[in-house]
């Protein structure tokens, strides 16, 4: 797959697990975004880490977690609603110009245009915990919280680590580097 | 792509480029194995990490080489040559009873025994220097050394990083599960 170019719509950052806060920009060490919950080298490994024991120590791999605004869009368009933001459902970097954002393959890399680099780990999980933060905006439209999870499935976007440190300002532009596809 | 099962045929620590030391066993840290000459948190980019400025600090995703006693049997056998061993090629670790070790996706990892894991980064691009490595122990035989990065490609094995610490040992069992495969 070869290489795309995108743009940073917003970046933002979650001192608790949501909502996020929009910012002018955002810095990235090797702990990931500072201020942000996830922050760390390393994690404690819930179910999605099987097999390692839940609370096992890992290598943070969920630093940053990177949306779309067109898959944003795509899944407010299947859930009837007027729109989604990143900061409603957690996003750390919403960028617009990169198609099916959330089939990038693990490996696949972001490089910033002020320096910093992500590296794929995979797609995020759409939860009910991010469902529920969305209800709260629609407190009118029932059902939301359970049908995020199935609504945004393959659009809730990625999570990554970070391999290079910098800063990343809303605006900027970002290189995208699909991982290799799989020779089957 | 389905979890697999294999053994941990050999370990190494190579303190200097080539050729590794065969170990009864290696510990990983969070900044790969000790005693390596690739340890450390974090690494310089070369050439294979463009688009980073050659010398940008970045993460460490080369910690651990593993390679398949199978694909080193298939290199021997391309080469005309009685054997390829992991010491004489860098290899921290060999495995057995893992078809196509190196087609496996970033983002693989592999769970041994002990309870460290590592996460594949992609896979190793065999080169001359390996290849001179190999030259040496077949004095007699002209032509390895730029033989190597051909008659190897898509065989000499992967590299990665530690997502868990712990001890490897010889003869250890490991539980491999391939990163998911690309949706096209």
């Amino acid at each position: 797959m070869a290489d795309m170019n995108g743009k940073v719509d917003v970046v933002l950052v979650k001192p608790q697990l949501l909502p996020s806060t929009l910012s002018e920009q955002i810095e990235l060490t090797w702990e990931g975004i500072v201020g942000e919950k996830h922050y760390g080298l390393t994690m404690q490994a819930n179910s999605a880490q099987k097999p390692h024991p839940k609370g096992t120590e890992i290598r943070n791999v969920r630093q940053v977690a990177i949306m779309s605004v067109e898959e944003m869009e795509q899944i407010a368009k299947n859930m009837d609603l007027p729109e989604v933001k990143g900061e409603w459902v957690g996003a750390n970097i919403v960028v617009s110009g990169v198609p099916d954002l959330t089939q990038l393959p693990p490996g696949t890399r972001f490089y910033f245009e002020g320096g910093a680099s992500v590296v794929v780990e995979g797609a995020n999980a759409p939860c009910t915990t991010a469902g529920g933060s969305l209800q709260e905006q629609y407190p009118d439209k029932p059902g939301i919280t359970s049908g995020f999870p199935k609504q945004a499935i393959g659009k809730r976007g990625l999570v990554g680590w970070v391999e290079r440190p910098g800063v990343i300002k809303q605006g900027e532009s970002v290189m995208v580097r699909p991982g290799p596809e799989v020779r089957s």
